[in-house]
């Protein structure tokens, strides 16, 4: 892997619907890595209460002062939030890194699947919906529990890291690589994170059958 | 991981579509790891071709031969190919495990994507054409330059197992661990085939960027 890494170390990053596991399993992460993290939420009320559950330097505002204020906006809303919460964030999003890690999955008996979306994938309607930010697609596999447990201290897989915009994605892969153990890697463009969401659900399945918190490792990269 | 492996060690396996790099560099492998191996095409004199090229306990014949003969039958036709080849062959597979390895891929300057297919999936086109088959979807990712070169001995990637049939699921997870190095993980039920065969997309971006033949690792299992 190449090790031109761009210096990441000031960026502040703000997480809307970042009251969900992901959502402060990542803020915590990115505050142990000396972050400064804004955990949104459509409601400030409860996204200061998940900032103080996740502790460091985190703190909570709504959604739209957080997206105002951060350098780098993660989008961790339920599938059913995410082209609401965009749709209203257009203007403080534009020029940004916008990171969407939201998965379209739905739940059944026999476990989880993945939706359809009419854009392609949730990243591609993030770009559709956000033509003036730089919309990235990662860290859609790492497990929240595993991000939440202060038993855990490094993290054993690799981030995939999608996007059309090369320098915003070698951003979010030396962002990934801030967590320990994490490694960003570069997963293609934009029109293939449809198959990246997607596999969460194939995650939840090997889950499921192992009794494990699975991640994915590129090989010979 | 279970240990609890079927002995896989005396089954016969066949390839439709055996001639391209796919079919030969997996008949090479199988045929390594002691197994009798059948590579079909649409015509028996190329298959024969195939198969003296590959070497080793490796024989050819047309694609309805090998379909009625060996145990376990693996497609690695070209995706235009995928449904005429499993149409012509439905009474010979009937009963059998059939392994799908069939990425349905577009590709032009940006590089490859994945194609939709209105089954769902390559696997679950599959399943429909041939009910009286045990479908399983396996093998997607794995790459034919390594599989045909001489020089390497181990390769470095898990191959994900998917389907609605424990017994096949299992059976070929033990097929895929006859090759050094591989590992058969299970990877969910077919109906999350897609994302499967789609990531293969990525994995081109990915060997693209870096200059690699990657594969993927399951962490934590």
């Amino acid at each position: 892997m190449s090790t031109d890494i761009p210096d990441v170390s000031g960026i502040s990053i703000g997480i809307l619907g970042g009251t969900g596991d992901q959502g402060k399993g990542l803020g915590r992460r990115f505050a142990l890595a000396g972050h400064t993290v804004l955990i949104g939420s459509r409601s400030a009320d409860r996204a200061r209460e998940a900032a103080e559950s996740v502790g460091g330097p985190v703190r909570g505002a709504d959604n739209r002062a957080v997206a105002a204020e951060a350098d780098v906006v993660i989008v961790a809303t339920p599938w059913e939030g995410h082209r609401p919460t965009l749709e209203s964030l257009r203007d403080e999003l534009a020029g940004k890194i916008v990171i969407d890690c939201v998965n379209p999955l739905g739940f059944d008996k026999k476990g989880a699947y993945a939706l359809d979306v009419e854009e392609g994938s949730a990243a591609q309607q993030a770009a559709s919906i956000l033509p003036e930010s730089r919309v990235v697609a990662a860290f859609h596999h790492v497990s929240a529990v595993l991000l939440l447990d202060p038993e855990v201290e490094r993290i054993d897989l690799d981030v995939l890291v999608l996007g059309d915009d090369r320098e915003a994605t070698d951003t979010v892969q030396a962002l990934a690589s801030r967590i320990p153990g994490v490694r960003g890697v570069y997963g293609g463009r934009l029109r293939n994170a449809r198959q990246v969401e997607g596999l969460t659900a194939n995650l939840i399945s090997i889950n499921r059958r192992y009794k494990a918190h699975a991640g994915f490792r590129v090989t010979d990269v």
